[in-house]
């Protein structure tokens, strides 16, 4: 019946399982512990975990690099090379997370949810979060 | 490349305009003045319209409705009735809006968003809800 | 030179994920679609999964059962029996969730953490969560 | 039976006591009044005082520098320093308190809790605080 309306692709959680866990193996390779969250289009969360020895505020800022990521359709780290750029507007804007570690996840041109690190140095966590995105293209394209 | 990936029916901007038109002209009809919220399946915000002399409340009560339905996939109504039936442990639940007027979105089973009617009687702002996705419903079937 | 303090056991990931894993079994062998979410003792996400076709609702209340758990050091199902009961002033108590699904997780005598289930009848969410304890006591008394 | 658990010392209320009791004397010494506040490795709140005639807006900043610090396993003046140095980034981490005057609380590696002072110049919250911690070291060296 749905003929009529558009569809879109959609995250399942074997395959969020499939992102963390690409997520976590890098982290590990590098001894880095982190909190690693995904979230469906929706904003709400589909996997989560918090690796031993991550800070309290590694889970709120994992999450809400997410949230960032789902909700502007941009990787954290464009608005954070924008702030070190001077513009400090950004700053202000409502759901702002400028640090590195935030990615949308795209497939076919939507963003299907999105996955945020934290825990380490930002520039790592953005390493961690891109290997999940990886994972997650690789398994599409195999 | 989502061929690996579900998908699902998506709530474009055209059809919520279908259904909140539908919601209007039902209320007109009947001389009341309503707001009408609509949500993607996401939570956020698709449509909304205030009509003229509908109380600041309404606006709140109408999204919180659209809130409800599109997060419990339930009318409001059902959780109406259970608290009307005495069960007050309902009430006691995160995001609960017990009181007719917000539906879910249904396509293919799917539930594809919610519309949140306040501003009349909540048995009518139910009626003008269903009026809505009726029309969804027979531009779907024609 | 902690000797002056006391200690208490703590959930690791490794523990929360076989707690999680004895819940979603216990959900799968039930047909059922469930929210899980694992908290450690201080109230922040430790592990948390979201099965397909479980409702947004559900992802919030999986949460809230969880926090309501590690805070009350109680069964969710404390609460909503009292409510049950008709004691009604339980409903007005910051942080209350009064719906079966929410455990606090005990190891001698420490709640070291909690779990909480949302997304089938409150009963069988509450059967899944006690499925996570159970595989936990079975892991510690091995 | 939790042999198979980690374990970890922990703040007992007599400890944050003699934690604050150094702090106040610090605080009087020098004639300042000053909020002090004492959270456990949760983030909840383990003990508070308000001096007399210290401000309102005191009793907020010193319960959120103390939530920074066990929050980030950071002094507050660690992220005060790198704004002072010109890293806006760190003004748009959520949770963020860039303001001298917060501690964690470390014991044989572990972050055990957190003070946080305000009321005096943020040179001397953050004095006041060092006090506090100086005398847990002193009692679990003694």
């Amino acid at each position: 019946m749905a003929h009529k309306l558009e569809t879109r692709p959609v995250l399942t959680l074997a395959v969020a399982k499939l992102i963390a866990a690409a997520a976590e193996e890098k982290a590990l390779k590098h001894g880095l512990s982190v909190a690693i969250a995904i979230l469906s289009d929706s904003g709400k969360l589909l996997y989560f975990q918090r690796m031993d020895n991550t800070s309290n505020a590694s889970v709120d800022i994992a999450l809400a690099k997410a949230q960032h990521s789902v909700n502007f359709h941009r990787p954290t780290k464009y608005h954070e090379d924008l702030v070190s750029g001077g513009n400090n507007i950004v700053l202000g804007v409502p759901g702002m997370v400028p640090l590195e570690g935030g990615l949308p996840i795209r497939v076919d041109g939507y963003v299907v949810g999105s996955i945020g690190v934290s825990g380490a140095k930002s520039s790592e966590d953005g390493e961690i979060a891109e290997a999940g995105v990886q994972a997650l293209q690789a398994y599409l394209a195999g």
